[in-house]
């Protein structure tokens, strides 16, 4: 579904034999193939989704059916801000610098049964097993970001926890989303289904208004707007710890900006 | 040397085949054994050594001569407090947590030359070459730690740089050892010429005297005094932003602690 399902491709396919179940490449990753159309191998070792797509902006509605292969997400950018089923899980996982706390921690929620079940010659640092044994204390863990993740858990628990930030994330994404289907001057070209609920790409109908748009963002103190440089455009980032009404200014510049470029 | 190199030697053994090339295991790891003493394999992919063994407070007062086989130096915890023959190794690394920043980040100087022979099935994240030509940013790094670790290079140019901070580690180190030596309550294992400037381990003549020793420390803000649970009795750790006055204030309060219980 993307740039970070590429790299897991990648990097799986270092230690194993890949199978791509399925794939939007074909429209440019704009959309999550519907399960029907998926081609899963029923010996696999694992079946691995990334369950929101941040340069593209395409996030799972669902949770993919495995059945009895354990079944693997990459929860890195979407991580509490929606209830995830973890039973359903074998595996997931996530850097914290999205929804969690600062860059540099990772936080991995494994079935218990996975562990001591790594490669031969994997090393120790990168055997979940070896973590679990050691309370995720095998190394001088990255203090201030455990400590920083704890008073965000703690703010989170304030909102009403994951169910309530969902909610609230839900209203942000569709105040931007409405907007975007309402007017021909902005695009958004992923599925409505298949929209991430955490970033929003979106372009200007011509590549040379980006830099005025971007201009009058940020005078208004909108900032980050910038997409990936692989895509190109802009990508407005909403996640948990991004307050509604600066979602609501940001819709308000654009519809003003639409006027007077429109 | 110690603990450190314990964990390193058991490492590599997963990974090819390590000869111990000398161990001070026979007198409870209280001295580096002296290089005449030492078994080298002419053929080694690399030495290795610990340059500072923080339980033990046992420190290499030289760069070992490695020959034509590369020199790998685990300097996690003398890193900056000393300078440091870089052009002797072929690689250096080290975790930040004691003399550069917060845990969490660590620093690796490799010989260019090394770069891109990573053993085959070695994982993304652990291959050099593959951080080397990302800048060291390969994944997203752990941003708050880089930038305190950038104040405290700031903040240790403004001391005078890594010479000025060996001539006060020096000096800490100095006012510790010589009381230790004058006085019979306490004693120090290590031998002179292997001390740590870093890690100073101490006893008291009785194990009982552990718990009123740590608490009338305590009483003087006097913390982190006890020693690794796998060796006991005391240690004080005297890291470069440990100023001298505090270790004035713990020879002071040893002396004091001797005299009403000696």
């Amino acid at each position: 579904t993307g740039e970070w399902s590429k790299k897991a491709i990648k990097e799986a396919r270092r230690f194993g034999e890949v199978n791509v179940a399925a794939s939007s490449e074909d429209r440019q990753f704009t959309y999550v193939p519907p399960q029907s159309s998926w081609k899963r191998s029923r010996d696999a070792a694992y079946l691995h989704y990334c369950a929101n797509e941040t340069i593209g902006g395409v996030e799972f509605g669902f949770t993919p059916d495995a059945g009895d292969v354990p079944l693997v997400a990459d929860i890195s950018s979407n991580f509490l801000s929606r209830p995830v089923d973890v039973a359903k899980h074998a595996l997931l996982y996530g850097g914290a610098q999205k929804n969690i706390g600062p860059a540099g921690l990772t936080i991995v929620i494994v079935r218990k049964e996975l562990l001591g079940r790594a490669r031969a010659g994997t090393a120790t640092m990168l055997d979940y097993k070896v973590h679990a044994d050691a309370d995720s204390m095998l190394n001088t863990p990255p203090t201030w970001a455990v400590y920083i993740a704890g008073l965000v858990f703690q703010w989170l628990k304030r909102q009403g926890g994951v169910p309530a930030i969902e909610e609230r994330n839900v209203e942000k994404a569709r105040l931007l989303y409405d907007y975007l289907d309402a007017t021909a001057f902005y695009t958004n070209p992923v599925d409505r289904s298949d929209r991430s609920r955490m970033n929003v790409p979106f372009r200007l109908p011509d590549a040379p208004l980006d830099e005025p748009f971007l201009k009058g963002a940020k005078e208004r103190v909108l900032l980050q707007l910038k997409g990936h440089r692989s895509v190109g455009g802009m990508r407005a980032p909403i996640y948990n710890a991004m307050p509604i009404e600066v979602v609501r200014a940001l819709v308000d510049y654009m519809r003003e900006f639409e006027k007077s470029h429109g």
